[in-house]
């Protein structure tokens, strides 16, 4: 029987969700992956001492699994880490040791981490063979499908699709807080701005400091990981316009609806006609639609993505972009569809 | 250098949207597969000798590739075998020939053939072990994703959905002509039911006998193979209610469109709460959605998918349903997708 040994970088919302679906799921997971077990063997927080800690209640031998020190992970002997902390370091570093040191596969929901040192944590993944006795795959792997609209599979949807289709257009609304504000806004209009903000906070939709959500940060953030795969390189940051909903006046909007449009908060890539070699047009910050739009109707903490080919012409996927187990099982598909196609002991095909 | 050698049993659109593909993507399907390149050396077609065929202009030598003989088609010693025909024989019987005989991955758009011999052809194919002088592939495949809702990639997404997620309901728009007429009558209420089918006749929406797409027969096909997938296993035909756009009277379309209701023409899969073992109540026929539906918006040829899973809420997926390109570009993205994952010259991860 192979057990595949996980360790959890980072024990807030995502990777206690993590954890608890690899509880949940471990017979479906081992049935469905030719036997192939996963166990989480350690989980790395940020503070060992914290007061106040919230654990699962299931969670047997915290003292065992929880440590601070990250050699400690590695020295448990882990063949995948799932990644779910915040910003571009340590999680760069720790990633890049657990692939380069340990041939570790990694699984990643950090986006402002895998928006900078994607292209180079993929190529160091590529450069690496798993020797056959340590590693339960053939391949290292590197997931990030929860960097972008958490559940809303539209990472895995993009890699299908490049094998044959030339995308030649990306639209997304990819920030839950900023659609869900806009649409609020719109059906409320006697709301300001700011009660809506603090709404989103009560109900959780919101981080307590919002200016990321707000200000577009953290959309742009998914649009450039969208883009690394859709066209297969990377834009300068620095020539990308990029606001936020906080730009959008009370008359703009009372504009929009009295013109039967609805403003969304909108990141696009888009492929230059007649330009050699083909330049983008990226930009990220409230776009009018109009009804025939497929992200016109895309109401509340939904997050949507339209992709243009030549072939299909546009095709579109939503759903929830943000929350715990959104997030965290779009973090364990990534591991399942690896060890399907990678693992030692595999799948019977679905 | 892996050479893979295809045949394209039926030359219709579909059968001819492959072909084209093939020659379109040639160098960049060989770039994203680790040198691996797809040749098609036969294709079957019906009758060799039909007056007023019409090929592709860039066919050369269709003498040596056209045959209608299907050992013809064996005996060219093929890897892939991509399958457009129409019902259920003989397609089963050359797709299983494919598999068992010549150790052939296939790759079908074949719903009514799907729906009938799904399972049959993944567990032979899982039985098979390619020879590796003979294969390009560790594995052999069976793709199905153009069986349902063309370019719409419901079937991957679900495949990768179901290690991890339970789903608990699936509803879909998946026959573009009904979702055609049904907002043509909606949006034109002058307009009669025979007019605008014969209106999609005209568009090259419907066929000519458009028995099958208003009768909900089409549909009930595509359900069928989502039901596999999702649920893994299949239901009794016979119990599920099969109706068609026909049913619709001009006054119940008049009374939705009193409620701000529309009628869409869904097809749907749900566990049974409290049933031990779950069972499954499914339907296929008109259904009346507010606009609170993630399908209410869905208008003209759109096919849409919603999926619920206890971790997810729901997942929309929508986009074309239909035509040449759609179809035959789902065909090799699910030939990459296995090449990528099983061939032998593998391609670096995207």
């Amino acid at each position: 029987m192979t057990i595949v040994r996980a360790a959890i970088l980072g024990f807030g919302t995502v990777g206690q969700g993590v954890y608890n679906i690899v509880q949940q799921r471990r017979e479906a997971l081992k049935e469905r992956l030719g036997g192939a077990e996963l166990v989480v063997v350690k989980v790395l927080v940020r503070d060992l001492h914290r007061p106040n800690r919230v654990l699962p209640e299931h969670l047997e031998h915290p003292e065992d699994l929880l440590t601070d020190d990250i050699d400690e992970v590695f020295r448990a002997g882990v063949h995948v880490v799932f990644e779910a902390t915040v910003g571009e370091e340590p999680a760069f570093t720790y990633l890049r040791r657990a692939v380069v040191e340990h041939g570790c596969s990694v699984i990643t929901a950090n986006k402002v981490m895998f928006a900078r040192y994607g292209a180079v944590l993929q190529e160091l993944a590529a450069a690496c063979v798993p020797t056959p006795a340590a590693s339960p795959a053939t391949r290292l792997y590197v997931g990030f499908e929860a960097t972008v609209a958490a559940g809303v599979p539209i990472i895995k949807t993009l890699q299908n699709m490049c094998y044959v289709q030339d995308v030649r257009r990306i639209e997304g609304i990819v920030n839950g807080t900023s659609n869900y504000v806009l649409t609020e806004l719109r059906e409320h209009p006697e709301k300001t701005f700011d009660a809506v903000v603090r709404q989103a906070q009560e109900l959780g939709y919101a981080e307590a400091d919002p200016t990321s959500d707000v200000s577009g940060q953290d959309a742009f953030m998914k649009l450039l990981v969208m883009i690394g795969i859709a066209f297969g390189r990377q834009p300068d940051r620095a020539t990308i316009p990029v606001t936020g909903i906080d730009t959008l006046t009370p008359e703009m909007l009372s504009d929009a609806r009295a013109k039967g449009l609805r403003y969304r908060h909108v990141v696009s890539a888009a492929v230059e006609s007649g330009a050699s070699p083909a330049g983008l047009t990226c930009a990220v910050g409230p776009m009018l639609l109009g009804p025939e739009h497929p992200l016109y109707h895309m109401d509340g903490t939904t997050s949507a993505v339209t992709v243009w080919t030549g072939y299909l012409d546009a095709i579109t996927i939503s759903g929830p972009g943000a929350g715990m187990y959104p997030t965290a099982s779009a973090m364990l598909e990534d591991y399942a569809v690896w060890m399907a196609a990678f693992g030692r002991s595999r799948a019977a095909p679905a």
